[in-house]
């Protein structure tokens, strides 16, 4: 008997993806940041579920009011990724029997205070009862075609970026980070984005999904990376995920553009290289070591 | 401290309500079987999440087959609920840390097999662990305009109809049914629906919500129930739930056309009557009784 454990979590995935049968009307189906469906002449619409649960995404006794920030804000990353912009959201909440009632109302104030300041409407969702506190959120939003950016369009030397600073999110920030909207409708507006993703598995291993969607390497330099003051050191940085910040490769010509405006808060860590060379790590003496994208699963493969 | 157990299913979901902001763009928010969205010219689009749960929806030893049928089936009887058509599924699943690959498969199974018959695509979704298994599934569907079907517009005089047969769900059926999705384009197409439901928590409860959306009564007669033969009695019949038929009220001059059109898997079994009356129940000798609106809560006010 195979169980999860043996199998992995992207082994599951890919062998759900297997079975599934889509229509033309979906642009991209299982396997990005968002589902892409067809809407009308110059827009798609995206839709991206997310669950986290107790002892997983959180610690019992985190304060509701976070949690339920992070319940939705973990899936507007998920459209910030893909250039979007977010309108809709469904709340189906799993509550333990003796959950306090004044929990679940500072869930939906984290909740509401998040979608206030982008502009979603709560529309819906379901409550049941639970063993451990469980809520999946499900964002419905739309990205104009010209700008809709997803993890397999990286090209060979393609400039890799990041937004903000990786590493030590575990500390407090996975609880209280902003997603990244208004970073990639920036970016989406004045520049043609190759290949993009969030960052909530680790650094590695999302660059991994690039990659391996891309058919592509890619070769990053240590002294590139923007460490946050909280993370544990660099290599620990690279594989600890939850940063939930954007990972995006551009062609040079706009990279060039890019690093022009002097935006600190985009840093380029390294470049895309052809896929026999695999992912490949600079340190700070310029010694080059093939490394494994690496970070966290539900469900780890033995 | 308030608790759920005190405030309720029902007292919980208003309390939510209360504090939730929409645009213009929500035709229905929360409070229906779908959020209903402006979409184009002629359709809306319909948005529905439910989550089924171990202990709750499905017992530990059920066949993941059925299990994976019955939480898309859950779903799409909302979208039936509104006149719609389903065209897209996400699914969150949260899965115990030895569950087996070989269920997983089922699972899946179950759903596409389902999807298959009413042409829904699988999109995306979510794995997470979870100390039980629970599945979250979002259906996105469409309903053309003039077919949209909601609880709160139930009129004076209006005929009461099910389809198909009340009670006794628990028996096998709750794991097995057909969501009416068929039976509900029929009737949107030929007759003029004033409101509907589908019957998830029991069809007193149920028709308590259209009673209560409709500021109206209504008064139904135990000799018109179509009970099911796994039903233990009447009295049970009303109340138990996950019956998933439809309950529907049409005007009056509608309900002769659907009577003369003689399809028993339609009946009616009462009317709409001013909200002063409540929810009154004709028994076999004709004695009418006032009764409360009762069934299942995930989490019942004390």
């Amino acid at each position: 008997m195979t169980s999860l454990s043996k199998l992995g979590e992207f082994g599951l995935i890919d062998r759900i993806k297997r079975s599934v049968f889509t229509d033309a009307s979906v642009i991209k189906g299982i396997g990005d940041d968002c589902a892409v469906l067809k809407y009308d002449s110059k827009n798609y619409q995206l839709l991206t579920s997310d669950m986290v649960t107790e002892g997983v995404d959180f610690l019992f006794g985190e304060d509701p009011y976070f949690i339920g920030r992070k319940s939705l804000a973990v899936s507007l990353s998920d459209i910030a990724s893909c250039c979007g912009v977010a309108r809709y959201f469904m709340v189906s909440l799993g509550l333990p029997e003796k959950y306090p009632v004044s929990s679940v109302d500072k869930i939906f104030l984290g909740m509401r205070a998040l979608a206030d300041e982008f502009g979603l409407s709560l529309i819906g969702g379901d409550i049941t009862k639970a063993a451990r506190l469980l809520i999946d959120v499900t964002v419905l939003g739309s990205v104009k075609k010209n700008r809709l950016a997803l993890r397999g369009g990286a090209r060979l030397k393609d400039i890799i970026f990041v937004t903000g600073e990786i590493g030590g999110s575990l500390k407090g920030k996975h609880l209280k980070f902003t997603p990244r909207l208004r970073e990639a409708g920036y970016l989406a507006k004045n520049f043609k984005i190759n290949a993009m993703i969030d960052i909530s598995d680790g650094l590695t291993q999302d660059l991994g999904h690039i990659l391996q969607q891309s058919k592509k390497g890619a070769r990053i330099y240590e002294d590139l990376i923007p460490l946050s003051p909280e993370a544990s050191g660099l290599k620990k940085a690279l594989h600890e995920g939850e940063d939930f910040e954007l990972l995006f490769t551009l062609p040079q010509a706009e990279a060039k553009r890019l690093l022009g405006a002097k935006i600190r808060f985009f840093q380029p860590i390294g470049e895309i290289i052809p896929e026999k060379y695999g992912l490949r790590l600079v340190d700070k003496k310029g010694k080059e070591t093939k490394i494994k994208p690496e970070g966290f699963l539900h469900f780890r493969a033995k």
